[in-house]
C-alpha cells in the first residue's frame, strides 16, 4: 500500500440506484452478457502515464496534483514509490489490466546502458507486483517521443543513431511485455512525422518506418511473443503531421511494407476525431480491413482542436462502438484501455477513481445496450434488405469479377433500367439507436 | 461566338506593370522556364461545370448570374448554346485545355438510351469545336452524383441497378474522352461514402468500388486509351464520409484492389485541407507512392468548413506546390485544372475572366519562383545533409534489410550512442521560402 | 387533408416499451413535470421551410423527395397545396406550433406589390387553417437571403434600395405574425455579413443593421405586438462571415445600438457549434445577459463543417440544455422549434414523421431528466459551495465596488494569503450527469 | 553580454538581394514610408516568455534548447542571467521594444511578500538595462495562469483569495510598467473561463471580471499611467472556453461594464483564427468599435487546432493587416509584438534570430506594400462607389434615424423598386491584392 489512496475504500458494484459516487453502478464484472462476463468482454485497463506520471501541468501552467512520487528526481526510489501507488490504485479499483511505456515505469536514464539497467530493474518489481495482485498487462510500449533525442522522430529520425536508440528501447520493451504476459504491443508514432515538410523527406521517412516495423515483427517471432502488434493512428500533435494518420492511411502503409497480416491498429476516439473521422468509422474500417486490435477509450472536446484525452462519457457513441466491436468478433488480444486523464483542476487523489468509475460504468452500460441490439439485430436486418440486390443477378455477377464494364453498361441500356430512389431511413434508424441507448 | 462575352477582348500578356485588370501580368505562355514553356509546364484547364453549368445558386439562395443558356430546360438547343459560350470563353482566354462531366455538356436525359444518345450528339459538336479552335481536352469524367438515382452512391450504391447506370455513363464518357484526345480520365466519388454509417456496409461498399475501378481499368486497356486514370480524393461533402478521403487512404484502397500501378490521383487543395492535410503534403504523399497525376487548383476559405472552390491566390502555397510537382518530374498527362468558381456575388460575365486571369497569373508566378528554387536547390541541399547518415553505416544497413532489431539495439548499446539534438532550422528555411516567393 | 400523408395515422403516445416507430415513446404532452405539462414546457414547433419548401436538393445534386406541390412553379395554387400538406402534417403529428418565413408560404413574387399581395393572400388562408386546427404560430420571419437581390445582404446591403425591399418584407411579416397571434418574431442575418472583407465596410454595415433593428423595434411597439423579437446568431454560411456570430457578439451589437432590453436571441445548437461554442454555453451566456428567447433545436455533424440541420438525437446535450433553460426560468414567449431537416436520402413522406417523433421524444426525455436534476439540484449545491467565498469578506466587498486594487492587493500581502488548490471535481460531476441521463 | 549569443554578429540591413540568412532584407528601420520611418510605424517588440523562459518542452516531451539560465532553479542569479541574455539578444537584433510578464523576469516566488520583493528586485535591474541600451518597454502584463493557484482563473476564480493574489500581481506589474515607461498594459485571460460549465457560474464570473477590470482602470488613473490598457482575446486553450473569446465578444463585455472607452484590444492572429475569425476581420472589428490597440504578431498552423504561436510568414495576410491598421490610424501606443516561438526542433541559439529576422522582414515588406496600396487607394475607391447610395436619398435618411419601417417599406412599394444585382467583384479585388503583394 502506497499511503496515497488509503482514504479510498475498494470500489464495489452497487447498482444503478446507488448514490455513492465511489461505487460502480453498471460495471458488474461477473455479470454475463452474450455468453461472457462483462470483465471478459471489456478487458478494461488503466494507463500508467496519465495517472501516475503526470503532475497536472499543461503548456501554460505548472503541475497541480502534488503526487508525492513526482516531487523530486525520478530515481529508482521514486520509481518504486510510483509503482506502489499504481498497483495500490489498480487493486482498490479492481482493475483487471494496465498498460505502460518503458519510461513511465523506470528510473530516468540517459545512456543506453542506464536505460537497459533501469528498465530491467523495474520490470523485476513489476513482475513481483503482478504476482502479488490480480492486475495483468494488456500491452506495453516504448516511449520514443519524450526525450529530446526524439524531437525529430524515432524510427523516422534523420539521424540513424536516434533510430538505433529507438531499436534498443523497443527490443527491451517488447521482451519485457512478452515476459510480463502482455497481450499486445503498441507503437504510437508521436514524433513519426514532421513539424515542417520543408526539411523532410516524406518518402524516405516512410521507408525507414516500414523497415523498422518489419524488424519489430521479425523480433516478435524470434522471441516467440504470441501477442499482437498494433499501430495507434493519430493525425498530428505533437507534430504538425504524423504518418499514421488514421486507419485508412495506416492500412496503406501496412500494405506497402507487407505488414497487413502482422500488424493491427489500436484505435483512440480522440485521435479519430482529430483526423476528421468518427470513432465508429475507424472501428468499421479496421473491421473491413481485418486489422482491428484494441481501443484506447477516451474522448476529445468538440470545441477544442487538440488531444484532450478525457474520460469517455458519451453513452450513445460508446454503445455504437461496442456494437461494432462485438459485430467484428469482440476483443481478442485487445481490450479497453483508458488513455484518459483527469482534468488539471481535478487535484484530489479520489478524482482518479471518479474518472475510472465513470469510464467503466459507461463501458458496461454501453456493452449491455450493444448486446441487446445484437440479440434482435434490427440494424443488420435493415442492411441485409438494403443490400439484397448484390446477392443476385447483375450485382452478384459484378462482384464475382465476371462482368466487363461494357456488359454492365449494356445491361442498363437493354433493360432500360430506371432505378427509383429508396429512402435510407436515417431518422428511423437514429431513433432506433436513441431508444436502444438507456 | 456566343454573344455573351462580346464585350471582352482576347486576353493578352502585358507584364507585371500593366494596370489592365483584363490582361495577364505573369502568364506569358511561351516564356521558357527550366527548358519548357510556361504553357507546356502548367497545362492549364478551365472546367465546364463551375463556369457554364452553375447559375450562382447556393443552398440558401437562387441563382444570380443570369447566364442565358441556363434560363430554360437543358435541351439540345441550350446545350449547344452553352457549348458556344464555353468555347468562346476558352478562345478569348487562350485556354489550352478544358475538363468536363458528361452531364455538364449534354442535354438532360432520363433513360439510359436518352443518356447515350444525348451524350453522343454533343460529343460530335465538341469535337467540331475543338477542331475549329486550339483548346484541347485535359480530362473527362462522368457525373455519378447529381441525379437523384445516385443519392446513395454510384459504384457503392446498395442497389446494383444504379451501379449499372453508373457503368453506362463511365463507359461512354471514357470512350468519348478517348475519342476527344483527352490526357486523363477522373473519378471523383462524391457520393461514394455514406450519410450515416447506421445503414451502410462499409466493407461491402469498398468491395463494390474496388471491382468497379478494375472494370474501368480493364475497359481503358480494351479500347486502347493511353491516358491516365485518376481518383480525386475528398473526405466528405456532399456525404458525411467519402471513401476516397485523402491520398494516403486512396493508396490503401488501390493496394487492396491491385490498382496501384493503374490509377493515380487528381489532387485538389480544398479537398486536401478539408481532410486535414496541407496541399504540399498531398503532393509529396503522391510523389512518395508514385501515384501523382493531376491537380484541381483552387482554394478553400480557412474560416469555412466546406468546399468553397475559390480561385487560388496564395502565392506561397502555389510556389511550394509547383516546386514539389517539378521535383516529382512535373506534369506528364496531368495538368492544372481550375476546379474553382467565381463567388455568387460575382455576377458579371467578365468576373469569369478575372477568376481565371488571377489563377493563371498566380500559377505562372509560382512556376517562375519554383524554377528559381530548383536551379539552386537550397532545400534539397539542406535535406541531403540532414539525412546523410542514412547513406552510410548503420542507417544504410538498416534500410537494406540486413539488420535485425537486436543488431540495431546492440549497436546503440555497444557504441554507447548519445545522439545530440540537431536543429531542424524551420525558421531559417521558412525565411528562405518567404524570400523566394516574389 | 392533402392526400400526401394519408397513409400515416395520427401519431399517439404509446410509452417507452412501444416498438411502433410511428408513435411517441416519451412525448406525452399532458404529463406534468415541475408543475406544467410537457407540452407547455417545450412549446414544440415544426418549421415550414425544411419540411415543405425543400425538395431534397443539395449543392451537388437535384431534389429527391418528389413532393407534389414543388413540381411546378410556386404559384397561388401550389402555395395552397403546400399549406394543405403542412397543416395536414401538423395535425397528424399533433404539433402545437409552427414557424415560417414569408416566402415559404406565399406564391412567388418579383415586385414589391406582388410581394404584398401574394403574402396577404396566403396569410388569410393560414389564419383559416389555424382557426380550423390546433396548431399555433410560434414565430414568423422574413426571408432576406434567398432572392438574388439579397446576395449582398438585406439590412446591410451596399444598395439602400435592397434594404427598402427588406423593410417592406419585415413590416408585412411582422404585422402578419402579430395578426396570427405569433409569440415572437425572428431575424436571422443569413446574408448580413460578407463574402470578402475586401469590398466591405464592416463598421458602416453594422450601423445600417443597428438602425434597421431599431426601426423594427419601433414598429413592433407602434402596432402593439406583444411578442418578443429575437436575433438568431450564426457565424457564417452562406456568407464567409456573419455579424450575428454568437450570443456574446450579438450582445455587444445590441448594447452598441441600445437594443439589449428590446431584442433577445434564438439559439440554434448547430450555429453554436459552427461558432466554436457549445450549445449549453450559448444558453448560459444568454441567461447571464438576460436575453434568452427561443431555441431552434437541431444538431450538426461533428465531422462536417457546415450547417447540417439534423434532428437532434444527443440525449445528454438535450438534457443539459433543458436544465439550463429551466434554471433560467424556462420558455416564456419562446419555444422549441425544429430547424431540422430529414436527410436528402430520407425520401419517404413518413421520414418527416420519424424526424419529428425522434426530436419530440428526445426533448420530452431530456425534460424529464432535467426536471429530476432540478428537484434535487446537485449541480446548484456544488456551485453554491464552490463560490461561497464571494458571498462574504473580501469577495463580497470587491463585488460591491467598494474596494480598490490597492486594498485588494494589500489584503493579500498583509494576510499572507496562500490559496490552496481545490479540485473542480469535473469527473465526479460528469458522472453525475451521465447517471442522470436515462 | 551573456555569452550565449557571442557567435552572432549584430543584425544589419543588407537589402533584398543579400543571401545572408542573418541579415535584414526588408527591415530597414530608418526608411521612410508614408511620412514615418519603418521603425516608428511598426514599433516591433520581442517577447520575454517564448524566447527566454521556454526550454522547448511540449506536452509530449522535455525541453530541447539547453538555455543555460533555465537549467536549475529560477532564483535571483538565474533571473539576472536570463535578463543579461535577453538584453544581449535585443541589442544584437536592434529590437526597439520588448514585452514581459512579471513572472517571466523575476526569481520564483511563493508567498505574496516574496512576489513583491523578487519582482521589485528585478525591476530595478530591468531599468538599469534599459538605461544602458536602446530597447524600450512596449507593454507589461501579470501572469495569472501558470501558478497552480490560478488553475481555476485569476479574476474569475471561485475563491476570492486567489483574486486577491491576482490583484497584488496586477497592481505591482502595472506600477512597474508605468515606472519603466511602458506604452501599454495587457490582460490576457488565459484561465478566465472554464474547463467545464458544470461547475461554473458563467454570469457570476463575468461580474467578477467586470469589477476587476474596473479596479485596474481606476488604479491606472490613480497612479497617472498614461499608457493604454488592452484585453487580449482568445477563445480557448488552456481552458475549454475563455470569456474574452474574440473582439466582438470582448466589446460586449466592455459595454456591459462601462469599459469601452477605457480598454482596447491586443489582437493576435493565431487567437483570431482559433476563434473562427480572420486576422483582418478582428482588426476591422476593433477599428469599427474604436478599440484597436496593439498586435501580437504570429500565426497558427492551418492544420492544427491549437495555439502554435509561430513566427508569421504570410506576406498577403500581413500586408492586408497592416493596410487595415494604417487605415485605422496606425499604431499609437500599441505596436507589433512577436508572441511567437521558434519550433521545439529549432534548438540553436541563432534560431531565435532567424525567427525574428523573418518576422521583421515580413512586417517591413508588408508595410511597404500597404503604404503603396494607400497612396493610390483602389480598395477605398471601390468601396466608396459601392456604398454611394447610403450617402443620399433613402439610405441617408434611414441612417439619420428619421425614417420609420413603414416609410421605408412604403418607399419600396410606391417606387416599385426592383434592385438589380451588382457584382461584388471579389476576384478582381483579390487579383488586385495579389499583384500588390510583392
Amino acid at each position: 500500500m502506497s499511503g496515497y489512496f488509503d482514504h479510498i475504500e475498494k470500489i464495489k458494484y452497487e447498482g444503478p440506484e446507488s448514490s455513492n459516487a465511489l461505487a460502480f453502478k453498471y460495471y458488474d464484472p461477473k455479470k454475463v452478457v452474450l455468453g461472457k462476463t462483462i470483465e471478459e468482454h471489456l478487458r478494461v485497463a488503466s494507463c500508467y502515464w496519465h495517472n501516475f506520471c503526470w503532475d497536472g501541468h499543461d503548456i501554460f501552467g505548472a503541475g497541480t496534483f502534488g503526487r508525492p512520487w513526482l516531487k523530486g528526481a525520478m530515481d529508482q526510489t521514486a520509481a518504486t514509490q510510483k509503482l506502489d501507488a499504481a498497483f495500490d490504485f489498480f487493486d482498490r479499483l479492481g482493475q483487471p489490466f494496465f498498460c505502460f511505456h518503458d519510461t513511465d515505469v523506470m528510473a530516468a536514464a540517459e545512456t543506453p546502458r542506464e536505460h537497459v539497467e533501469n528498465f530491467a530493474a523495474i520490470v523485476d518489481q513489476i513482475e513481483a507486483k503482478m504476482d502479488a495482485g490480480s492486475t495483468q498487462l494488456l500491452w506495453g510500449t516504448a516511449n520514443l517521443f519524450s526525450h529530446p533525442r526524439y524531437m525529430a522522430g524515432g524510427a523516422t529520425n534523420p539521424n540513424p543513431d536516434v533510430t538505433a536508440f529507438a531499436a534498443l528501447q523497443v527490443k527491451h520493451c517488447l521482451e519485457a511485455t512478452h515476459r510480463l504476459g502482455g497481450s499486445g504491443y503498441v507503437l504510437w508514432g508521436g514524433r513519426e512525422g514532421y513539424d515542417t515538410i520543408l526539411n523532410t523527406r516524406v518518402g524516405h521517412e516512410m521507408e525507414q518506418l516500414g523497415r523498422f516495423m518489419n524488424m519489430v515483427v521479425e523480433h516478435k517471432h524470434k522471441i516467440g511473443f504470441k501477442g499482437d502488434i498494433w499501430i495507434e493512428p493519430k493525425p498530428h500533435e505533437p507534430t504538425k503531421h504524423q504518418y499514421d494518420r488514421d486507419v485508412g492511411t495506416v492500412y496503406g502503409f501496412l500494405k506497402q511494407y507487407g505488414l497487413e497480416n502482422e500488424v493491427g491498429v489500436n484505435i483512440e476516439p480522440n485521435h479519430a476525431t482529430l483526423a476528421g473521422n468518427s470513432f465508429e468509422h475507424e472501428i468499421e474500417m479496421a473491421n473491413a480491413f481485418g486489422i482491428f486490435g484494441s481501443i484506447d477509450f477516451n474522448r476529445g472536446d468538440p470545441q477544442n482542436g487538440w488531444d484532450t484525452d478525457q474520460f469517455p462519457n458519451d453513452l450513445r457513441e460508446t454503445t455504437l462502438a461496442l456494437y461494432y466491436i462485438l459485430k467484428g468478433g469482440g476483443f481478442k488480444k485487445g481490450g479497453s484501455n483508458f488513455d484518459a486523464k483527469v482534468r488539471r483542476q481535478s487535484s484530489d487523489a479520489e478524482d482518479l477513481f471518479h474518472g475510472h468509475i465513470g469510464g467503466m460504468d459507461l463501458l458496461a452500460r454501453g456493452l449491455i445496450n450493444a448486446a441487446e441490439m445484437i440479440e434482435k439485430d434490427t440494424l443488420e436486418d435493415f442492411k441485409s434488405a438494403r443490400y439484397a440486390g448484390w446477392g443476385e443477378g447483375l450485382g452478384k455477377q459484378m462482384l464475382s469479377g465476371n462482368l466487363s464494364l461494357t456488359e454492365m453498361a449494356d445491361a442498363a441500356l437493354n433493360q432500360n433500367i430506371s432505378p427509383a430512389v429508396r429512402s435510407g431511413k436515417q431518422e428511423m434508424l437514429e431513433n432506433y439507436i436513441t431508444n436502444a441507448v438507456k
